[in-house]
C-alpha cells in the first residue's frame, strides 16, 4: 500500500492507494468525526462494492443513497436526493459523507457535503481509474447545468481518499481506456519523463497489472498534488490541469451529457490543443504524433464526433471558467511536457484544427 | 453615512449605514472586479429600487433576474434560475453578484455567488430592517429543504453591504417589527446595555426615526460582527447568535415556510427561550416580563400559533444545526443580556413552556 499526502494546509489529506483496501476500517476510522456516515454510490457500484464498504463500517452509524448511474444525471435535481437522506436520517453538522464511484458520485457527494448544513466532512473511495487519477486531489467538486458542464459547485476538500485497484477489475474496456486519458494528460502538461514511461507501459495498463495500475495513479496524484499545493482555488497554475478540457468540455456538452465520457472528451481535447500548439509553431508535427499515437495505444478516441460542427464547438467553448471579458483561453502545449494558459492564438488557426479533426 | 468593518483577515469588508446611498455608485464601484454585474431582486423590492440601483451602476455591464418574493421560493429549484440568468448571459468567473432585497434574496444570492463556477463576487443591498441587521453580517448563505430551513448553503463573505435606510419607509409594519425582533436578539444575548436602549427608544424606532434606525442597525451589526470575527465558521461563541432560533425554525418550518416571518417566529422563540430559561433558574420572573414586555413594544408576536402541536413542535427542533448526537443543544439565557449554548435543561420543563406558551 502507497501512501501520498495532498499538502495543503490544516486541510492536508492521504490517499491511501493499493490493492485489496476496500473494507478495512483501519483506514476510514481515523478520518470519521462522529458516528453518521452516508455512503452515497450508484446503480452500477453498489451491487458490485457497497456491501464491503458497509463491512468496513461497523460500529458506525451508516445508511446509504444510491444515484442513478451517469453524467446525465450530475444535476442539482438528483443532488437533492443526497439531501433528502441526510435530512431523513437526521445527519448532523458532524456527519461524514463518503463517496463509492465515480467522478460523478464524487463530485456530487463531495458538493452535497460542502452545502449540507454549509458543509460536513467527505471521504473519497474512487472506483474508477478516472476518479482516482483525477477527481481524488484538488477538492473540486459540483454539478453540471444545461447551459455548462461543472458550472455549478464549490472548493471543498476530503478528509482521505482510498483507491483501491481492485476495483479497477470490473471496469469496462472503455472506462479505463478514459481514466488513462487523464493519465496522459499529466505527462503532457507537466511530466516529460512520465510520457516516456506512458509509452513504454500502455500494454500492461491495459492489461489492468495492478503493479503498472498503482504507480500510474501514484504518479498522477503526486503530479496533480504538486499543482494543487500550489495554487488550490485555481488563481493560477492549476488551470494547467484543465489541459484538453476547453475543449473536452464543449464536445460532452454539445453531445448531450453522458454520450461521450469524459475522459474520451478530455482526450479529444489533448489531441486538439496538440495540433493548435503546432500550428501555432510551439510544438512540432511529430510531437503531435507521438501525442496522437499515444492515445491511440490507450485505446482513447481522438476526433471530433461529426454530430457537433465546427460553429457549435465555438459557441460552446464560451461557456468556461477561464473565459475573462469574454476571451476565451485555452491551456495549450509550449513542448511535449509543458502546457501553459494563454489567449494568444490565432482563431483562424483554431478553426482549421477543428475542421480538419472530424472521426 | 456610518461605516463599519467586519473584520475576517482577507475576507474583511465594510458595511456603510445611512439616508439615500442606493445609486451612488462611489460606494460599489470600488468592490466589482469586472464589468458585469447581476443583480438578483424579487417582485416587490425591484418596482422599487431596481432602477435606482442600475442607475448607480453605469459602465459597468448589468443584467438582473427578479424572483419571486417570500421564503417559500428559497429553495434549490428557484436558486437555479439565478444560475439560469448568468450563464446564458456567459457571466464569468470574475463577475460580481448584486442582492437587492431581503433576507431571502441576500441568502439565494449569496449561495448564487459561492456556487457559479465554484465561487464569484458578491455585494449585499439589504432593503428590510431584519436583512440589514442579520444577513447583512456573516456569510451564511443558503437555501431551505422541505425538511428543514437553511440546511443547504455555504459560508460566503460579501465584498461589501450598504444599508440604504431610505428603503425601509417602504417595508410594511409587520416586516418592520420582524427586523427589530433581531435587533432586541443582540440586546438580549450579550448587550445588556442595548436593552435599556431599545426599551426608551420603541416608538421611535416603529415611527421609522432614521437616527434611530441607522443608530440600532449600527450597533447590531457591531454586536454581531464582533460575535463572527471570532468564530467565522460557528464552531463556538457565534451559535449564541442562534438565541430563539431553533424554537422559531421549528415554528416556520411547522407553519409551512413563509406563512409566519422569520423575525416572528425569532420573537416566538426568543420567549420561549426566556421562560425556559427562568423555569431552569436562571434568570427572574420579571426578566421573562421584560422580555415580553420589549417584543411586545416592538409588536412581535411571541406566543406560538395554534396549528403547531407541542409534539410537532418537539419533533422539528431536532432538525437544527446545533444537534450533536442527536441531542438538541438550545441557546438559552444566563441572565438578561447574556446567552449560553447548552444541551443541560429538563425535558420535563421544556413541554410544559411549550403547552402554556400557546396564542
Amino acid at each position: 500500500m502507497k501512501q501520498l499526502q495532498v499538502d495543503l494546509g490544516h486541510r492536508s489529506y492521504p490517499i491511501f492507494i493499493g490493492r485489496d483496501l476496500l473494507g478495512h476500517a483501519e483506514y476510514l476510522a481515523p478520518y470519521i468525526q462522529s458516528k453518521q456516515v452516508m455512503v452515497v454510490s450508484n446503480t452500477t457500484v453498489a451491487p458490485l462494492y457497497l456491501e464491503k464498504t458497509l463491512a468496513g463500517l461497523q460500529g458506525f452509524e451508516t445508511s446509504s443513497v444510491i444515484l442513478p448511474d451517469g453524467e446525465s444525471y450530475k444535476n442539482l435535481h438528483v443532488l437533492n436526493q443526497i439531501f433528502d437522506e441526510l435530512l431523513s436520517q437526521r445527519f448532523d453538522r458532524r456527519a461524514t459523507l463518503l463517496a463509492l464511484g465515480g467522478g460523478v458520485v464524487g463530485d456530487m457527494t463531495g458538493f452535497a457535503a460542502a452545502c449540507y448544513q454549509r458543509g460536513v466532512s467527505f471521504i473519497q473511495i474512487p472506483t474508477t481509474l478516472l476518479a482516482q487519477v483525477d477527481s481524488s486531489v484538488g477538492g473540486k467538486t459540483g454539478v453540471n447545468h444545461p447551459l455548462g458542464k461543472n458550472m455549478i459547485g464549490a472548493f471543498h476538500q476530503p478528509q482521505c481518499v482510498l483507491c483501491d485497484t481492485d476495483t479497477l477489475n470490473t471496469l469496462e474496456e472503455r472506462q479505463l481506456s478514459a481514466g488513462l486519458a487523464e493519465v496522459v494528460k499529466y505527462g503532457l502538461l507537466g511530466d516529460a519523463d512520465f510520457i516516456g514511461w506512458l509509452e513504454n507501459n500502455a500494454d500492461q495498463l491495459l492489461a489492468r497489472d495492478p503493479d503498472a495500475l498503482a504507480y500510474a495513479i501514484e504518479r498522477s496524484c503526486q503530479d496533480k498534488a504538486d499543482i494543487v499545493a500550489k495554487d488550490e482555488l485555481e488563481a493560477g497554475v492549476r488551470a494547467l490541469l484543465n489541459l484538453g478540457h476547453t475543449f473536452g468540455h464543449a464536445i460532452e456538452t454539445g453531445m448531450g451529457y453522458g454520450v461521450c465520457l469524459h475522459g474520451e472528451a478530455v482526450g479529444m481535447g489533448m489531441y486538439l490543443a496538440a495540433e493548435l500548439s503546432q500550428r501555432q509553431g510551439w510544438i512540432s508535427r511529430s510531437d503531435v504524433e507521438r501525442t496522437d499515437q499515444l492515445l491511440q495505444a490507450m485505446n482513447i478516441p481522438r476526433r471530433i464526433p461529426q454530430d457537433i460542427s465546427v460553429e457549435q464547438m465555438l459557441e460552446l467553448m464560451k461557456v468556461d471558467k477561464k473565459v475573462r471579458d469574454g476571451q476565451v483561453r485555452l491551456v495549450l502545449l509550449k513542448t511535449l511536457g509543458e502546457a501553459f494558459l494563454t489567449s494568444d492564438y490565432s482563431a483562424d488557426l483554431m478553426r482549421d484544427v477543428l475542421s480538419n479533426s472530424y472521426a
